[in-house]
C-alpha cells in the first residue's frame, strides 16, 4: 500500500538527488529521505564520488530516530564495499524498518543484491515508486550500465531555415545570452563534451563550463570538475596551443595512438590522451568511440560538433536527445546546414518526438528524442 | 473619461467584428455595440460586402432605444453613399449621443469625415479606444488603403532542418492534420492565394478552402467565396486542365497579357485573367504584382509558393507575416530549402520577431514578423 505521503517523500528524494547534477559523475545522482509518519527525520543526496552516499547522509542526520523509520531512496542501496561501506548494511544497522527503492541498480552484476540484503535482514522493501522520475535522473548511468555506452545529447544552434553559418564559413553567435547560458548548464551536467578537429581548427573553442556564465545554480552542489573534452581527430592535427587543451583533461581519438607525427608527440607530451579508433570513409566509427567513452566511465556525452560529426550521429541513429536551439532568423539557402545528412527518400527521414519546448530570450530550445 | 465599461463594450465590438473574418472582403471587418449604462441595446457586425454595415445592424436591433445611447464602433463610421447609406448619418438620425470609434478610416480621402459629420450633428465623439486591437482586425485593409498593396502572409511548412522536400523533389505532407486544418483557416481569411507556375506544375494544388476541412468556425459568418487564386507564370504555362483553374476566380501574372501562345488563348477562353507584369532575372517583379493586387481590392494575400517565389518575397523584405509550420523531422542536408535565399554575409541575415508560437498536434506554428 503506497499512499500520497510515500509518493511525496520519494518526490523529495528525487529533488534532493538532482542537487548532485553537476558533481556526482561518474557516480549516479541519488537522493534519500528518512521519515516516520509525516515527519522527515533525515535527508541526503550524493554529492561527489568518494564522498558519502545519499543514504549515509540521511541516516547521519536522522541519528537514533532512524530505528523503525522508513527510507525513500531513488536507487537501490549498494551492497558492496567500494570507497564507502555498503548502504544496505548501514540501513539495516540503523534499524530502518521499510525501504522504498525507486529503481533497481542498473548494473547487471549487482542489481537486486542490495534489496536482497535488506530483505534477508527483515527489512520490508517496496520497489518502483516514481521509477520513471528516478530513471530520468541518471539516463547516462543507466545506459552505460546496460549497454556500456554513454547517453548521447547532440546540441545544435541553428536558424529557422536550418543553417548554422554562411557559405563562407562566417558565423557568430546566432542565439542569444539566455540560450548560451543554457548550453553552459548542459555542459555542466555532461561528463564529456565531444567535438571534431574541424571545429577546433575553425572556432578554437574551450568547451569548458565557465562558472560565471552558469549563473545561479540554487541548491545544487558546485560543479566539481570540467567535463572531459574529447576530440575526434583522425590525424592528431589538434594544435598544441589550442584553447581546448588548456587545463588538461582531454582525450583525442585518432587513427592510431602511436601516430609518429611531431604534433602527436607534442600532444602526448602535454598529457593529452591519444586513443586509436577505427575510421571509415565518412569519418570516425562512432560506435567504437562510444564504447571507449563508456569504458572511461562517461555517463552523459554532449556532442557539440560541426555538420559532419553531427550528421554521423544522426544518420547512425545514435542520438538519444537532440537539443536544438533555434534563433528567429534566416541565414539563407546558401548557408551551412546543421548536419551533413544525405537522405535519399522520404522513407529515410528522421522523425523526432518533442519532449520539451522552451523560450529562452528570443530563441527557442527544443528537446527532441527519436520517435 | 473612458471607464472599464467602455473598454468592455469596445472589446465586444472587436469580438463581433472578428465574426466577419471569412466573409467581409474586400470590405473591412467591423463590429458595433450600442449600449446605455451597463446594458447592451444592440449588436452588429459587417457580414458581407453589399450587406448592412455593423452600425446599421446594431441600430436596427436597438430600435428607438438608441436615442441618447452610446455606440462603440471598431472603425470610423462611413460618411459616403456607397452600396448602403452612410452610417454616420444613420447614427445621427437614430439620436445616438456618443460614439466611440477605435480607429479612423484609413482611406486618406475619407478619413475623419465620418467623425466630422457626427460632431457637426452634435454627437460626442471619442477616438482611439482599443485602437491596436481594431487595427489588427484589418491589417490588409489598413495597408491597402495606406500604400495600395495587400498585407502579405508567407506560409511555409518545413522540417526542423529547414527543408520542404527531398532533392529528388519527392515530398509529401510533412506536417500533420491539425497544421493542415490551420492552413485552411489561413486561406479562408485571405482575399487571395499566390503561387508560382512551378508549384502548379509539380503539385497541381487547388489552393481552395475546403469547407469540411475548415472545421467548426463557431459564430463566424460562413465563408462567402473562395480566395482569388493568383499564379505567377511568366509564359502562361499553366495547363488549362490544372486543378487550380477549377471553379474559376483565377488571375495569372505573365510577361505579357497578349501572349499569342495557344495555351494562353485556351486560358483566356476559360475565363482566366491574364495580366502583364514585369519580370526580372530572378523572377516576377513582386512590387508591381502587389500594386496590381491592391488595385484588385486584395487586402490580405497568402503566399503559398515554392522556394523561388518565397525567397523573392523574403529577400525583397516584402513579407509582413511569416507563418512557419515546423514538423519535428529532419529531411537531411540534401533536401530542398524552404526558400531560395542567397545571402552572402551575416550582415544580410533576415531577423524575425516571434509574434506567436503554437503547438498543432506534433507540429509547431510560428508567426513571425520582420524584426
Amino acid at each position: 500500500m503506497i499512499d500520497a505521503q510515500d509518493t511525496a517523500f520519494m518526490a523529495r528524494a528525487v529533488q534532493l538527488a538532482w542537487r548532485g547534477r553537476y558533481s556526482t559523475h561518474p557516480n549516479p545522482r541519488v537522493g534519500c529521505v528518512i521519515a516516520r509518519g509525516s515527519e522527515i527525520l533525515g535527508e541526503g543526496w550524493h554529492e561527489r564520488a568518494g564522498e558519502a552516499h545519499a543514504e549515509i547522509r540521511a541516516l547521519s542526520q536522522a541519528g537514533p530516530d532512524a530505528r523503525g523509520a522508513t527510507a525513500y531512496v531513488t536507487l537501490e542501496p549498494c551492497s558492496h564495499f567500494g570507497r564507502t561501506p555498503p548502504c544496505a548494511k548501514a540501513l539495516v544497522e540503523a534499524g530502518v524498518a521499510h525501504v522504498f527503492a525507486a529503481t533497481k541498480d542498473p548494473n547487471p552484476s549487482v542489481s537486486g543484491r542490495g534489496l536482497h540484503m535488506l530483505r534477508e535482514a527483515g527489512v520490508r522493501v517496496t520497489e518502483g515508486l516514481l521509477a520513471e522520475e528516478a530513471v530520468r535522473l541518471n539516463p547516462g548511468f543507466m545506459k552505460r550500465m546496460n549497454v556500456g555506452r554513454p547517453y548521447v545529447r547532440l546540441k545544435m544552434a541553428a536558424s529557422l531555415d536550418g543553417r548554422t553559418a554562411m557559405a563562407s564559413g562566417e558565423s557568430q553567435w546566432i542565439t542569444g545570452a539566455e540560450a548560451r547560458r543554457d548550453v553552459q548548464r548542459l555542459r555542466a551536467i555532461s561528463d564529456a563534451v565531444l567535438t571534431g578537429v574541424g571545429t577546433v581548427l575553425a572556432d578554437n573553442p574551450s568547451l569548458t563550463v565557465r562558472r560565471g556564465e552558469l549563473g545561479d545554480i540554487g541548491d545544487a552542489t558546485e560543479p566539481s570538475r570540467q567535463p572531459l573534452r574529447v576530440i575526434a581527430d583522425r590525424d592528431a592535427r589538434t594544435p598544441p596551443g589550442a584553447t581546448i587543451l588548456q587545463g588538461g583533461n582531454v582525450q583525442i581519438y585518432c587513427a592510431s595512438p602511436t601516430l609518429a607525427t611531431a604534433q602527436a608527440q607534442d600532444l602526448a607530451a602535454l598529457g593529452v590522451g591519444l586513443n586509436g579508433v577505427a575510421w571509415k570513409d565518412n569519418g570516425i566509427d562512432v560506435r567504437e568511440l562510444l564504447d571507449s567513452l563508456g569504458e572511461l566511465g562517461i555517463n552523459e556525452l554532449l556532442v557539440e560538433a560541426g555538420p559532419t560529426l553531427a550528421g554521423t550521429f544522426i544518420n547512425e541513429r545514435l542520438v538519444d536527445e537532440l537539443w536544438l536551439y533555434q534563433a528567429p532568423v534566416f541565414l539563407g539557402s546558401t548557408g551551412r546546414p546543421t548536419a551533413n545528412l544525405p537522405l535519399e527518400s522520404m522513407a529515410d527521414k528522421v522523425q523526432w518526438k518533442v519532449l520539451d519546448r522552451r523560450q529562452l530570450g528570443e530563441d527557442q530550445r527544443l528537446i527532441l528524442v527519436p520517435a
